[in-house]
């Protein structure tokens, strides 16, 4: 391996998009966040995290609000890669993002962030606003263009709310044997309601 | 109807239990810890609410997780009039299920304490004990006993999972279109989940 040379300072024309700065700030940030809740974050704690000046916190992102969507963003980015998911096809659709949610919930690395986001978001308005409108432009919507049934989003939706409900059951509030059950158990149930929500025909008479 | 004599005063053996002063009480802790959740609510804020002196609740109930406790029986006893749902039969129990726990969530006067003690448990680990506690035994114990398959227990978790799961997306979260989407709509997509759940055959081949 050959040594890297080490940049010293940085050029006047990079984009702030992709500084070392920016990146400190959003880590500072994903674990105040975590630690304290939306609420109970400030500017100014995230800044001290990350040992920046506020003004620079505001420089990259703006209000709490939009530090806390791009948070949300990294947090949510190994629950969303699922380009791959999808090209796997919509046969067993059902049992490979039941598996694939349960994993990203299975792991304390991943898992950490995504209990922040939910616990602020149950807890104050705003984090609820920012997260809802990320689920629905990153994830919902990606879903909805693969599907060809009536209802897609709807569809779609409802699954989301099987696995956060299994989510909230297994890793929040723990009630046993579903905290303790084995992963490939839990696939094997809410694989085929995921599968009848994202593909199967209309549902039975609505009444 | 005859006119009832009205009691004045109540006799000094009476039960502890039956007396207003414990109701009282009770209805202010549940309205505190809505309105605060379960952290920021103490003893004395639930005693002034009440108009009593902190010691009396203290004599009802004991420590705070025991008023929770009572308060969190309180605000479910409308979701847990299960006796009448499982009377009807198996047949069509999921969708049965479906429409009555939706129908408790969209009444704002059974709601608002239902998501308070979400909100509690989902933030603070003594919330959600007492919560995993009260589900498991007055909730979960009911339906396994009327169920006649392999992992009974697991089942009726995952039922309820479905249920959380769409409660928070659409009266928490609220995202669109489960938000506004028809009651029916959503009994017609849910109902056939709980009932496979509930009733049906061995989840297929876990791997």
């Amino acid at each position: 391996m050959e040594p890297q040379p080490r940049r010293r300072g940085r050029p006047a024309g990079a984009r702030a998009g992709e500084t070392p700065t920016r990146e400190r700030i959003l880590a500072a940030a994903r674990s105040v966040f975590a630690e304290r809740g939306y609420d109970k974050t400030s500017i100014r704690a995230i800044a001290k995290a990350a040992e920046v000046d506020p003004a620079l916190v505001h420089h990259y992102f703006g209000a709490k609000e939009q530090v806390f969507e791009a948070a949300i963003e990294v947090s949510f980015a190994p629950a969303l890669n699922i380009a791959d998911l999808l090209a796997g096809g919509l046969e067993d659709i059902g049992e490979r993002f039941a598996r694939y949610f349960l994993g990203v919930w299975e792991r304390p690395m991943t898992r950490a962030p995504l209990l922040a986001v939910v616990r602020s978001a149950v807890t104050n308005e705003t984090a609820a606003a920012v997260l809802r409108g990320f689920v629905l432009r990153a994830l919902v919507s990606r879903v909805v263009g693969e599907l060809d049934v009536p209802d897609a989003r709807l569809r779609a939706e409802l699954a989301a709310s099987q696995m956060v409900g299994v989510a909230l059951l297994r890793y929040v509030v723990r009630i046993e044997p579903l905290a303790s059950a084995d992963v490939e158990e839990i696939v094997a149930y809410v694989g085929p309601t995921l599968q009848r929500y994202l593909t199967a025909g209309p549902a039975a008479g609505t009444h």
